[in-house]
């Protein structure tokens, strides 16, 4: 399985960017994992990233408040149901235009709730690392 | 106003604790912002600290996945129009017992997905410093 999350800006802090890669090693052995910084929220080069994904088969998924909210066991399910390759593209400060969110192949919101970018993305990865221990049925995810 | 986050265990990552933390010391002007760690997650002893706070008519909310999911403008005024005093109970590893959602004021759902329960104590205290930003119509929240 080949995973990857496309950022809209650096994680400037320390502690974020630390724990996302506690969990991205934690699941290296089961999938490649990239993470993809993208300096600005420039509308034509996200659909770049898109369209580049698409062609490379790539089923990818737009991060916003407005889209679908899983509960963590549909989430694992959705990972493993969507083909071998996932791309994630989470918003920067000022979320996503509506026209990108037309463009992807859909549209999941982590929370309703307005995030800052880092913090989606630590629980994004973490989402990822519970999705694929639901999977191997490991202890990590309490029902 | 008087807010208090219960958490039942430690927070035993301190990239977690130094980041909550800088969250309640920007809230400290606004409100006085305690955290109270329960041990373990015998109902009996949550169930105390419910009526305990009951009494001293604080406004007592659960948070669980099965909650209610508010956006963060929803959630601030959820914040201003539920009297001067509120506490948050957050699960430990195992969730609340149903009985327990019961007896509190309101079940919240920051998210459908299962977070760490120090993931789930860092997203309610940056919603807390949204909530105010919002209130006090700061650039922190972009719409």
């Amino acid at each position: 399985m080949h995973i990857k999350i496309i950022l809209i800006g650096k994680i400037k802090e320390k502690i974020y960017d630390s724990r996302i890669q506690k969990y991205l090693d934690w699941l290296s052995s089961d999938s490649k994992f990239e993470i993809v910084i993208i300096k600005d929220s420039n509308a034509h080069k996200i659909e770049h990233q898109i369209s580049k994904h698409k062609k490379n088969n790539f089923f990818c998924v737009c991060l916003s408040e407005e889209g679908e909210n899983l509960d963590s066991n549909s989430f694992s399910k959705f990972i493993f149901n969507n083909g071998e390759k996932i791309v994630f593209i989470l918003g920067g400060p000022n979320g996503h235009p509506e026209t990108l969110k037309r463009k992807t192949d859909f549209n999941l919101s982590l929370s309703k709730m307005t995030m800052p970018h880092e913090m989606a993305a630590l629980v994004l990865t973490e989402q990822l690392f519970r999705a694929f221990s639901i999977k191997k049925g490991s202890k990590y995810h309490r029902e």
